[in-house]
């Protein structure tokens, strides 16, 4: 029996993943899905990264984890690197799963192509407190393009407001990923568009861990609502020995 | 219920996608596979690309269709193109299917390697009557690599000359791929050889679309031979809103 | 009914192949699975690619085996290139299974990243008798990892030091395989990361093959051990006529 900590994606909170995490506690695992700072009800939109780091790792001491397998979706890429320089002596291993995977000095924008930053930065002066949305059509044909309508829908109307500094920050790290000893897998669905024009997730970003295990897995950026026990299933052969 | 209209690609008939159409229909669609001009028994083998596109455009005029999810495959990506830019008002959704994607003033031959056009050129001149066939090797091995040989050698002898000047007839559009307004699909088979060397399908030519859905799927350029059940569920994963 | 003759790759024998000549064996077909000169129990590992190629010739001529599917897995692509050249007239198609893909005077180490000759070398000298051996983190993460840890640790067993000369020997053929007349496939298992970092197996080394026919399957470098069974119905989709 291992413990698995699943951390969301930007938009997201812990409660999206709990459909992930069922399959992985059938299967016998301890599994906990917490919501980063920034996302949870009532948080501020001007929280940054390094709160939202420090929610995971004051998250992993109030319950006392140890031999943690680490899992991050997307920005929680950025997060489980922040966790693993500053808690790594819980960890057992990290898994990104389509997820940014940075370097010391790096923020999230670093690794996104300029159109986006172009898009989030005039949809973040237009909502005015720190927050950014994803344009629906977006979500739908480049995040979720492997669900039916009504899928993508309701999985878009529970996303949260993101905030932008948790972008902009770059992170502070001691050595970088592919320096850390810590084990490593990355879960890549390959029907995953949301970045798009020849910046890949994998291998562009992936092969900064240095060695990794790779975990492949048909779907798109979005798995977690379109079929979570596949993506159970790729988290596991990702967290396993 | 959808209304899907799927042209074929080079050296095809719509009669060959009856059996993609057969599982789309029993799902409850109304689906239509015209012959493109040019391909038709009897065409004369000079027909151009202006004149393909307009067999299509007088088809969905003369059937009245409106909301049409207008499907290309290979060389038939060029003549959606054409057709979203002078009929869009009868389109609900472009989807390409390993298809060409082109900008205003492109022809299919900038888009593949320079053997093809060369071996092209050679087997034009050969023929003498403007028309173009591919080498059973090349189908065999390049084009539809994932069935046996007798679906092969089937399939190979249903092909028709195709008419070269639609490869070399630059088109003429309106605005660009990118900047149309209308929902976009890439379906990508993702043993797709025929394009060779490090010009794929997809990203080098879906890219082009801007905002658009992808779906993979696994099988060779002639999967609607290989596996027209496994085509038809993509096709519709590609045309659903 | 066809006859096929596996060739493993570096540190395997022939008898690692038995789990995935068995299902061939059944479809009909006749199938062996020869040990390369420098991996056979008591071979002396100097070793050089010349004699490992030549075990296979001999070996060709001694079971007097003609129309042979002869299938190269990684290391083993060197090996039935040289095959081809010598004795094309016994064989009727090659099969490159994640496998290298040499030009005359090219050796596999031309082919590999930076960071494993190194690495290679410096096992190679610590060893001190020619052979090299892989760190069992390299062969969990990056060759075998859609496999489970027993699994990983039981197939690590079974393998054997490797001659280092069989890397450094430049090949000698009188054509370059895009020119050899003979048919070929490549069948590219998807989560092979053994070779990392953008130099992957598939397109940049089957590309080199000219007409070639592309097989994929889900699967790491040592799918021979994970799912033996799916590798065998690729073989023989890449080896039927």
């Amino acid at each position: 029996m291992a413990t698995y900590v699943l951390v969301h994606g930007a938009w997201h909170t812990g409660k999206e993943l709990e459909a992930t995490a069922n399959p992985i506690r059938a299967a016998g695992h301890e599994v906990h899905c917490p919501t980063l700072a920034g996302n949870r009800p009532g948080d501020v939109k001007t929280t940054g990264l390094d709160e939202a780091i420090t929610s995971v790792v004051d998250f992993l001491a109030e319950k006392d984890l140890s031999d943690v397998i680490l899992v991050g979706h997307s920005y929680g890429g950025m997060v489980i690197t922040g966790v693993a320089d500053r808690a790594g002596e819980r960890l057992k291993r990290l898994v990104y799963w389509n997820a940014f995977v940075p370097n010391d000095g790096e923020c999230l924008n670093d690794m996104i192509p300029p159109h986006y930053i172009a898009l989030f930065d005039a949809i973040e002066k237009e909502i005015g407190d720190g927050s950014v949305v994803l344009p629906f059509p977006i979500w739908r044909e480049a995040f979720i393009n492997d669900a039916d309508a009504a899928t993508a829908q309701r999985a878009y109307d529970g996303l949260n407001p993101h905030p932008m500094k948790t972008f902009k920050d770059p992170i502070k790290l001691k050595a970088n990923p592919a320096e850390m000893e810590i084990a490593k897998s990355y879960v890549n669905c390959t029907e995953d568009t949301a970045l798009p024009h020849g910046l890949p997730w994998h291998p562009r970003l992936s092969e900064k861990l240095g060695l990794f295990r790779l975990v492949q897995v048909p779907g798109s950026h979005e798995l977690c609502f379109s079929n979570p026990e596949r993506l159970a299933k790729a988290i596991m052969d990702a967290g396993r020995d």
